[in-house]
């Protein structure tokens, strides 16, 4: 599990959202009843009728709960715009540096199975609309920052953003959808190139702020 | 529906086929019962079990389907490296220019309830990656011609192929599941810019090469 067993002890809400999580990493979206999050859950089912109404409230709480966990994993610090727009880009692909709540690759398959009911769901589609839109405003934060200071040359940002997010979305469903575990590292090298041709400015690429991501500022 | 109505007469596996995809766009995945199946068809329930042992291995069957129709549709012909990319980039994120069998977006929600099964099928895993494989080989084939005939860089087809097939597969899957309507669109600027910058032979961009598509062999 990906859960950390050494964590200090939880509320109730908080031990139903884990719960949840293991049934739908043991179990599948499919066969994700209120039952088999019961039977992951050291409480009875009637704790979670209690507390969530339908098995919909839950799997809305717990989407909340899924995109607070990832929403933390993505700060990134540093006022160099190149640093952190790799950082950024390793931990949406890899992970935060340092373990999270959950194992990477275990929530990106609880969040393809989430994702694949968002076109039947408004509110799953509401929740996942609004992640998007946080992530995507980091990124074209970061970008605007890189051209304000130089770094970047004048690339459209909402292009550079829709493209980094959509190729690490679809390279994290290949990642746990084919028989394949290189998709995730090649991506990540087609995105080094990506920003060393479209993104950096050619005198900085030659003082070699690609390289060590060390670029100063101009 | 995304089926023509107009079409011929078909047999019973392609009549069950087409019940499984209604079945699966009205019910999504989790409800896609047998009985849900058989309500979208002519038939009983009975000629399904005839047909089919179990649910899985209809469905197993209906993904094959599935990826046959996706293989229909990449078909790109035109001996222009530069313009093969661009059409199967085209095909790839908005569907076949002639309509294919099945409606595009329906065909894409259908394709990520499939794929959200499987991390927990080995089956579905199996046909996804050989699917994947064909469809690579086909970006890679492309690029190394491009490369011989002097229009391309001397760029990594591999990185080139797991970029543009993971930013497609993730702008898909965002138009379906975001309150977006422009994320495939933004994909497709990215892409053209990313091919301009990482792709194209400088000497070709200035000839006017991206802009028309009409690169002439060196």
């Amino acid at each position: 599990m990906g859960v950390n067993s050494d964590d200090p002890p939880v509320d109730t809400e908080e031990a139903i959202m884990r719960a949840t999580y293991r049934a739908l990493c043991n179990h599948g979206y499919a066969n994700l009843t209120m039952q088999a999050i019961a039977d992951e859950f050291d409480k009875t089912k009637g704790v979670l009728h209690y507390h969530y109404d339908t098995k919909q409230d839950l799997l809305v709480s717990f989407l909340e709960y899924l995109l607070s966990a990832f929403q933390e994993n993505i700060a990134v610090d540093g006022a160099d715009p190149a640093e952190r727009l790799e950082a950024l880009i390793e931990t949406l692909l890899f992970g935060p540096p340092e373990r999270g709540r959950f194992d990477h690759w275990e929530l990106t398959t609880a969040m393809l199975e989430i994702r694949s009911e968002a076109p039947h769901n408004n509110e799953f589609r509401r929740q996942l609309s609004r992640n998007y839109e946080t992530v995507e405003a980091t990124v074209v934060a970061i970008v605007e920052a890189g051209i304000e200071q130089g770094i970047f040359r004048d690339v459209d940002p909402e292009q550079v953003a829709t493209l980094l997010l959509a190729s690490i979305n679809g390279a994290r469903i290949y990642q746990v959808t084919l028989e394949r575990d290189d998709v995730a590292e090649v991506t990540r090298s087609s995105l080094d190139a990506i920003l060393e041709h479209w993104l950096y400015c050619p005198d900085e690429l030659d003082s070699g702020a690609n390289a060590d991501g060390t670029v100063g500022e101009d």
